[in-house]
């Protein structure tokens, strides 16, 4: 089984930390390839990152097509193109902040999410109430620390891990979401520091994908998610346009 | 005041279409532009195509940051991009699905909304849920005619207009929504004949934007919607990474 | 064009700041006329007061009617009567609260409303549920100025602009909605005081009738807003009774 | 213990029927008084009827803070004016709506409602999401006869006992909701034809103030429904003005 | 008419407790009788308590039947095993928590929930979701007295007082309700403290099945709630096998 | 790793299959072990029988806790006992109705149920809420074929398969969901024949649980779901008063 885990970003020390995280937790039978759009932004930290970083995830769902991948991860927390990928692509497609959320929803009643910018919990709301989470998700709280100094920032794990624990301590909650891929490393010291379970979606979203391919199931392809209709595309994107 | 009404796709006859519809309404003393981007796919039907437009929008934005625009409709009824617009752009952002529903939530308990394709209804209802009008809206009827053929196929306007009668027949609403900017010059005789209130969100989101510009209304810049950050992007959207 | 918009208290010292602050806004072809009824409370500070002022709301409407009013405004926050209203009127009729939420909703993804007493916080709340801004509506915060102090108390612009300062940041929001007529005319420098977005009901309503009437938009009749039933009136109310 | 029933329409015959209804259930201590208002509409079936009904239930309030009454029902199926005649009351008040969809909620997981007036039905929907009934409101129905032909139509109770019939069989109910004070009467016959269980508000609202009166309980008075404050009255209302 | 007050714990002080507030509130002409079960936990304060206590509260519903009971109450906060108490029973079965609530939703816009161990108030939050009382439940709070300790710890009565004062300013709640059975016999003594409406639900909920058998109203037994399929039964709860 | 099955009923037959589809997906280092309780009801159709499966499901898990197993699937549909499940186990528990929502929800849009018997539909509806899927479970459909007779009935398949095909079609579902462990084996066979993907959630829980295993994520422990407090149980139970 080939599962690609697309890091939408286009800084590939964070997609070798991810791939890293997404191999560590995969089956004996798995093969992961993680990789970077050719095109994005830098970092993902705005709804305009967001939104630019859509093209290079759909290039790499066109790209895994033809490689034969059974399932994709999209490895930021703000899940972008999700639904567009998943039409796209024949087999399952999970977002590392569905996956977190869903499987941090099988450990108790409620979560918290820590995650970078606070600019960027207005859209981890949007996801916790788009997937059903609205009840469980308790706080989503920012450690402000861009994502990029994620890596170099030598205080992040500590100023991260009392985070959580404030968040958890906060909200009441049973377990904690790490909301940014760029965290996938630290899920487990931040959990033996704090006593309680850390998910860290990129781990989530690898086995929630391989455990859909075991059992053969994939997007449903009779309606809203049936292939894309042909289209003709302009200008910088009409390398979309041979689609079909 | 100047109003741009960005078109996320690329077929001008319907931009054209769409600039008549907004003018035609607009107040004596505001200018209204409507376009298209260089890039993006020649009709939006999919949630790929959708993706794919974003871009272009961005960069429709970005041109009118330089132009001095007061504010801006985005004239496809999925709403692309309208996040990110908000953060991008200075001056007020309505996309005309979010119009259209408040506009048709001022005119009774419940709409309808008649769309294009059926597979575009799973978008209507995002909205509707994201917006706050999941009470409000109380169907999504697709008629099955492709947003290009809007303009070509003879019987378009008798099949939408038996479509909205029959929407609002069963779902016992008070005012059709229009799901399709492509439609905004069917508004006034499908009203005629069906004698309902229907509400097309072009001319709907051209007034709501020169309304917020008239009281000095603009997306709030301290917190999530605050200018993007500045970025490295890489390929072929490396036009974007000049932005600040 | 003709908008009434009704100040459903007797004040009319109040009336006539909310209508310079009406007309304000309204384009150069809309004439906004703004009355008090002959009958209600001094301000609608209680349920009491609010359900008391309904009568002379209609009153109004009724008059208007036979005015030739295009479209109707009803200028407290509660909206009360709006329904009715909506029932007995022929052209489109908004609350200030109603547009109020609406226009804040285009602003960001969360507003914060500040009222007078905190006994009429809960039909804020109300209200938001009912329009379907419960997400968005992010806290409801009382000043504790009655309303008719706010014409009168030397420190009401100071006191109210402070707590406006406060919500925003308290509720992490993106604009703050007025929750009183009475506070229509300090919009302009609260908004320049705190740096966000302030939106006045009253010019909101203003714009959105303006506009609902522009594209020949009207409350449904074809179901539970058609003209009220013929019907007979007891008592002090028998001046309806003659209604159609 | 004394309860004082009010019907806000001025049918004295409706009136009287409630009266018997109520009484037939009251425990042998309580002491059941059922009223119209002197001023007001012969029945409520739009929104208009509904508002100008509440200043004679608000009239009988009044009135019945000065007999020394232990308790209220608003016996009209819209709970015309409730909020306010708990503000306005030293004892609770109850509902027919309420009380009948609170007592419904009690024999399963969901309940129909079977009223008069289609256009009615609305009032009835936003009524069981205000008190949280969304999810066991399955359906609201409409017979289509008048109000005041509950009484003359001898085919009403046949026609109503189908809809109630049918209602069940369509929602997969467990219990019908009467949606009208004036059906109050045919509550046994119903229930006894289709073999369920069939609601009659104006029983279940008695029985419910009897039950707070019993205990003690009354409209907790420490915030919104705090007594009015005093209160300038103009007009045919001033009367209301000497209230405190 | 015969109500049976099954207190799902073993300990009889308590159930003695409970059958006196019970019966202090009932009608001449009800007799109150209130039994623990022959097996079961000794206090309910865990999943695993609430889930050990169902096969006791069966039984005595189980003997009821047998009885000529008119209908049962549950007297525990976590109201445990309704569902399957209502399928069983022929008359109306009432859960304290559902009753608590109930009743304190006609005493204002809000109410607070008092309880004993931290750990429990996740069960009050999915009550109250539940019931449809996720808005009117303004906070849960835990005193942190266990149950058994309520009848013993000389410092129980003041603990909670506070408590409830506490609760009721911070959440701005019209009244409050107590979270235990156990908390019966302070009701009073805490209203008359705290000068707001305190709910018990032994009151309420004795006093609800009283006014649905009163009205002649049952569980509906046309679908979901039909009586129990013949099964037979394994183990030490073959017991229930001859049910049919 | 080691995985334990429980299914809560004690027909042991079913508990085979059950076992069978569970190894058919799990990895080469997990060992899966299916088990019926030792009490319980032979199949579980009622409120009644779920909640009387729910010791034999404790006593499952505290042998469990004593054979070093890693986690836990509760194979009924109701999800009986789950949070009880929960705080008793070390590892993580996941019910079958939970993965298979939380499965089909990765799938598309939207899911629509098939189930045994209509008097459970009530049931699933509840879980759909509790879990979050209220909008993503469009329909919830019964066969009528009672549990037992999955396995003997020989036109269960054709009829089930039929019932899949219709509930898709008429809910517009980009997913199935079987409602009952006792159909795990007609997954693959009825997917094919409808062509959509079908969910089990025998596979999917067991799934789901050895991939939190697999990330070392179990229920958090500093709440609600701490560990049950020591208790003294009286009766038939007081094999569980034993427990610390």
């Amino acid at each position: 089984m080939l599962i690609k885990v697309v890091n939408p970003n286009t800084t590939w020390s964070m997609t070798a930390t991810i791939e890293q995280c997404a191999r560590a937790v995969a089956g004996p039978g798995t093969l992961v390839e993680a990789v970077s759009p050719t095109m994005g932004p830098a970092s993902i930290e705005s709804h305009v990152d967001e939104a630019l970083s859509v093209p290079g995830i759909l290039e790499q769902i066109t790209l895994g097509e033809q490689q034969g991948v059974d399932g994709y991860v999209i490895a930021c927390f703000g899940d972008p193109g999700l639904d567009a990928a998943r039409e796209a692509a024949t087999g399952p497609v999970v977002g590392i902040a569905e996956a977190a959320m869903h499987a941090a929803s099988f450990l108790g009643r409620g979560f918290s999410v820590v995650t970078t910018l606070g600019r960027t919990t207005g859209r981890a709301w949007d996801l916790a109430e788009h997937y059903g989470f609205a009840r469980q998700c308790r706080g989503v709280h920012a450690c402000e620390i861009p994502v990029l100094e994620l890596e170099t920032d030598p205080d992040a794990r500590k100023i991260i891990t009392e985070a959580c624990r404030d968040a958890a301590l906060q909200d009441g909650s049973d377990a904690i979401v790490l909301g940014c891929a760029g965290m996938a490393d630290l899920c487990e010291h931040i959990s033996s520091e704090i006593g309680m379970p850390v998910v860290d979606g990129v781990a989530a979203a690898t086995l929630f994908v391989q455990s859909l391919v075991t059992m053969g199931l994939r997007t449903g392809k009779t309606g809203e998610f049936a292939r894309p209709l042909p289209k003709q595309y302009s200008g910088l994107l009409s390398a979309f346009g041979a689609r079909e």
